[in-house]
C-alpha cells in the first residue's frame, strides 16, 4: 500500500454506523462506513459489504438490516464491533439494545437509527451493494455530531488493502 | 417533508464533489453527495446518480467519470456545479480544469481528484448506481479538510423530496 493512495481515499467523506443483521434466532451487528442514500421514491440506502464477512450470512438470509449511526465520541463502539463475533462471542451483551422490524440489532445509544429491508443486492468486486428500503427511523440525539470514518484512523485497518500504485489498466 | 425525517437523514455522512462526465465533443460536470467506495480489489467508487440528470446521458454515453473533492471551504463551487448546464452553459469556462483519461474535467482547484472507468450500472428506485473503477488519482492538498454534505444545507432542496413519514408498507 502507498500512504498517498490511502490518504487520498480517506479523503471520501463517509460516517461510522453498527449494522445490525438477523436470521431467526440468530444475530449480529458490525461496523461500517460504506453507507449513502441511493434513491428518494422509494428511500433507499446503498451499503457495500464484503460478503465473506460472517454477517452477510445473516444479512442474506433475514433480508433486512438496521443502520445505528454513532456519535463523535463513540470510537470505542465502533472499536467494539468491528472485531469478529468470533473473537467477541458476547458483543452484543455489551451494549444496550432492540430489535428492529427483522430482528436486527438497533443500538439504544446511537444518534439515529434505519430500520431497512433489502430490496436488491449486487456484485461490486470484493463487495456487494446491498439496497435496502428504509422502512422506519428516528433521529435519537438531535443535537449530536456523526462520527467521521476519517477520524478513525486505521481502526479498521483498511490501510493495507489499497495497492501501492493506481494502476491505469484502461489506458 | 418532515424536518424530523430531513435531519435524520442528513446524519449519513458525506463529501461534496464536482462529478466530471463527456462524450465526444461535450462535457459537462455536476456537484454530488452520494460516493463512497465499494470494493478494495478492484477499486471501485459507488457513484449514485439520478438518470433524468442532463449529465448521466453523458456518464452512461462515455463510460467514464471523474470525481474532484471539494475542500470545507469551496462551498461556492458546490454552489455554482449544482446549477443544470442549461442553466448556466459557462459553467466549464469560469474554473480551472483538465481532462482526465476519458476527457472527464477534473477541477485544478480541488482537494484530490479519482478518474473513474465505469464498470456497472444498477437500477436503485429513482437514481442508478454507477461502479466506477479507479484508474488514476491524486491528492492535491494534502492539508485539506472535505467539505461535508451536512454543511451545505439544503443548498440542493432536497428537504422537499423526502416524504413526510417513513412508511412501513412492508410490515
Amino acid at each position: 500500500m502507498s500512504a498517498d493512495i490511502v490518504a487520498l481515499f480517506r479523503r471520501i467523506t463517509l460516517g461510522v454506523y453498527i449494522i445490525g443483521v438477523a436470521h431467526e434466532t440468530e444475530q449480529d451487528a458490525f461496523t461500517a462506513a460504506a453507507v449513502m442514500q441511493a434513491s428518494y421514491d422509494p428511500l433507499l440506502l446503498a451499503l457495500a459489504i464484503n460478503p465473506k464477512h460472517a454477517a452477510y450470512r445473516l444479512l442474506h438470509a433475514g433480508g433486512s438490516f438496521t443502520v445505528s449511526v454513532l456519535a463523535r465520541n463513540q470510537l470505542e463502539l465502533a472499536r467494539r464491533f468491528g472485531a469478529s463475533v468470533q473473537d467477541h462471542p458476547d458483543k452484543m451483551l455489551s451494549v444496550s439494545w432492540r430489535r428492529g422490524h427483522g430482528g436486527t440489532p438497533i443500538l439504544s445509544d446511537a444518534l439515529g437509527f434505519f430500520d431497512c429491508s433489502v430490496r436488491a443486492e449486487h456484485a461490486a468486486g470484493d463487495h456487494r451493494i446491498v439496497l435496502g428500503q428504509v422502512t422506519d427511523g428516528a433521529l435519537l440525539v438531535p443535537a449530536g455530531l456523526p462520527l467521521l470514518y476519517a477520524d478513525t484512523g486505521d481502526m479498521d485497518g483498511s490501510a493495507a488493502l489499497y495497492p501501492s500504485r493506481l494502476a491505469s489498466t484502461t489506458r
